[in-house]
C-alpha cells in the first residue's frame, strides 16, 4: 500500500493496476490501448487518487514524450533497421520519434542537435561522426556506435568480440592466410574494434594474417587495387577475408567475380552487420549479426530511465555468427550426408 | 515594393532578401543557415518591418513545423528510401519529421493518426492499408500509393504505365509467353495498376500473356506452386515474367535456381521499385524504377501548400526502365561488338 501524504506516481498506478508502466503512460498520453487495460489503469488511478491534476502536472513538467533520432540517413540497411526498431520501442513506451538525417555532414549533426533542442524533445539518440560533438549536460543523450565522453552513454554491438569471432571462424573453416579489410570514416568509432578483435584473435592463434584499412576518402578503388596487387597467376594470396561491413562484402564479391576468383571455393568471406536479402530470412553473406532490436531497446531504456546514476559509459551487446553462402560450412543434407555448402 | 498598411509576410521577406522561402522559414524557426543567408534575411526583415512580433504571431497560429510520416515500417527498401527522402525534403523546408510505423496493422494506422493529431502536427503523409481510414478534413493529409477520397491528394508512381513498359520491354526482348505475377495486400491500391497496365499492353500487341495474382495470405509458396505447375520436362512455359515488386523477383530467382531454370537465358525477369544493391549504383534486377525523391518532394509540396484549391486527387509520377542483369539486353562491348548481357 502507498504511504499517505505522498502523491502517487505513474509507477504506483502501474503496480496497483498490475500493468506495465508503458501502458499507464499510454493511457495518460491518450494513446489507445485495449479496453480492459484502459479500465484497469483508470480504476487504479481513481483508487490511488492519481487525478487529472497529475496529468496536468506531467504536462507542466514540460515532457513532450518526443525523442529525436539523429542518423546519417536511411540509405544503409543497418541505419534503416535501427530507425525501425527505435521507432517501435518508443511507440511501445508511449513516445513518438522525430527523425533527423545528416547525410554524413558533421556540421549538419551539430545543427540537428541544436534544432531538436529548440523544438523541445525529451532526449536524443544519435549516430554521429563529428569528432567533437557538443552535446551539453541538460538533455538526455545516448550515442550509438561512438564513444563521446564518460557522461554520455554509448550503445554498440560487441564489435571487438565480433572481429575475434570472424577470425576464429575463418581459421576453423581452414583458412591459412586470413585478411581483414576495412573501409569507412576517418573518425575513430566503436566499429573500429572489429579489426582490433580480428588481429587479437589471429595473434593468439599464431595465424599468418594481414590487416588493411582504408578510409572513405580513398574510394572503393583502393580496395580493388589492393586485391589486384595480391592476385598472382589468377590466384588470390588470401584464402579468407573478414570485411568490416556486409556492404564491403558486396563490392569484394563483385570484384573477385570479375577476376574469376571463386567464393567460397578459393576464398571465404565474412562480413559484419547481418544484412538480410529484401528483409527475408536469408542473409546476404556469411556475417557477424548485430543485435539491432536489442541495441534499440537498450538505447531507449537508458534514455528514458529516470535514475542515471549507474548508467555505464559503454554497453556492448552480444553478436552472433550466421553462415550465408560465402563460407564453406559442413552441412547435413536431407539424406543425412555431409556436404559443403557453396551456393550464394 | 510592398503596399503600405499591409503586414509583411514571409514571402515578402524572401522576395526582398532574394532567398528561398525555406531559408526565411529556417531563420524564423531558429534553424541554422549560412551566415550570409541569415544576414540577408534579417536585413530584409528589418527593411520591411517584419518584426519579432511577426515571429510570435507565427507561434500563436499554432504551427508546429512538424509533419508526421506514417509507414508500415522501414523493413522494405522502398519504405526506407521514401522515409529518407521525405525527411530530407522536410528539413530543406525547415520542418521536422515524426515517424510512426504500423507494422501493416490497420488498427495501428488509425491509432497513429489519432496519436499524431493529439501531439499536434501541421500535416500527415501516410502510406496505409486500412480500407476505410478516417482522416478528417481539418488536418492536411497526403496519401502515398492509396487513393482514399477525392478530397485527399494521393501521390504515386505511374504504376499503369510502368506495367505497360514492362510488357513492352519483355516483348521487345523476344518474349512470346509473358507472365505477370503479383503478391501483395488484399486491399486494392495504386500499385495494382501495375498488372492492369501489363495486361492492357499485352492485349494491344496481341501477346499470349498470363496474369496471376496472389494475396499475402496465400504465402510465397503459392507462387512457387504456380511456377512448378508450369514447369514441364525442366522447361518453364513462360519466357518472361513481370513481377509486381523487386522483392518478388528475389523469391522467383531463388526458386527458379532450385529448379535449374536459367535467368535470363530461359526466362527474363523484370521487377518494380528500382531496388539498388546496398544503395550502390547497381540495380538488384531489371526493374521499373520508382521516382522516390520526386514522390517525396511532391507529397511534401502538396502538404505544405497553402492554396489547396487546385490540388489534384491523384498525381502519378513518371517511372523508367533500368536493365539489371535479369533480362537479355544487347550491349556494346569495349571493342564495339554487340553481345548479350547475361550476368547478374
Amino acid at each position: 500500500m502507498r504511504k499517505a501524504g505522498k502523491s502517487p506516481t505513474m509507477k504506483d498506478v502501474a503496480r496497483e493496476a498490475g500493468v506495465a508502466l508503458g501502458t499507464v503512460s499510454k493511457v495518460i498520453n491518450g494513446i489507445p490501448v485495449g479496453k480492459s487495460y484502459r479500465q484497469k489503469v483508470e480504476d487504479a488511478a481513481a483508487r490511488l487518487g492519481y487525478s487529472v491534476n497529475s496529468y496536468a502536472r506531467g504536462l507542466r513538467a514540460d515532457k513532450t514524450h518526443t525523442v529525436a533520432l539523429i542518423l546519417p540517413g536511411l540509405d544503409h540497411t543497418f541505419f534503416s533497421a535501427l530507425a525501425d526498431s527505435v521507432c517501435h520501442e518508443l511507440t511501445l513506451r508511449g513516445y513518438r520519434m522525430v527523425l533527423a538525417t545528416t547525410q554524413f555532414d558533421t556540421d549538419a549533426e551539430a545543427r540537428c542537435i541544436q534544432m531538436v533542442r529548440q523544438n523541445k524533445v525529451d532526449g536524443i539518440i544519435g549516430l554521429t561522426y563529428a569528432p567533437d560533438l557538443a552535446i551539453g549536460d541538460d538533455l538526455p543523450y545516448v550515442s550509438i556506435d561512438r564513444y563521446i565522453s564518460p557522461s554520455i552513454p554509448c550503445v554498440s554491438s560487441d564489435n571487438f568480440s565480433g572481429g575475434g569471432m570472424a577470425a576464429e571462424k575463418l581459421l576453423e573453416l581452414g583458412c591459412k592466410k586470413p585478411l581483414f579489410l576495412r573501409i569507412g570514416s576517418e573518425v575513430i568509432g566503436e566499429t573500429d574494434k572489429r579489426g582490433a578483435g580480428f588481429v587479437a584473435a589471429c595473434e593468439l592463434r599464431g595465424a599468418d594474417y594481414t590487416s588493411q584499412r582504408f578510409n572513405d576518402a580513398d574510394g572503393i578503388e583502393a580496395i580493388f587495387d589492393f586485391l589486384d596487387r595480391h592476385i598472382q597467376g589468377g590466384r588470390l594470396e588470401f584464402d579468407g577475408i573478414f570485411c568490416s561491413t556486409d556492404r564491403l562484402v558486396y563490392y569484394v564479391l563483385k570484384h573477385l567475380k570479375d577476376r574469376r576468383v571463386r567464393v567460397p571455393e578459393d576464398v571465404q568471406l565474412i562480413g559484419f552487420d547481418g544484412t538480410r536479402q529484401f528483409f527475408t530470412e536469408d542473409y546476404f553473406c556469411s556475417t557477424i549479426v548485430q543485435p539491432v532490436r536489442q541495441m534499440a531497446a537498450t538505447a531507449v531504456d537508458i534514455l528514458l530511465s529516470e535514475d542515471r546514476s549507474h548508467t555505464p559509459a559503454l554497453i556492448c551487446l552480444p553478436v552472433t555468427y550466421a553462415p550465408g553462402g560465402t563460407t564453406q560450412e559442413a552441412v547435413t543434407t536431407a539424406t543425412g550426408d555431409m556436404e559443403w555448402q557453396v551456393s550464394i
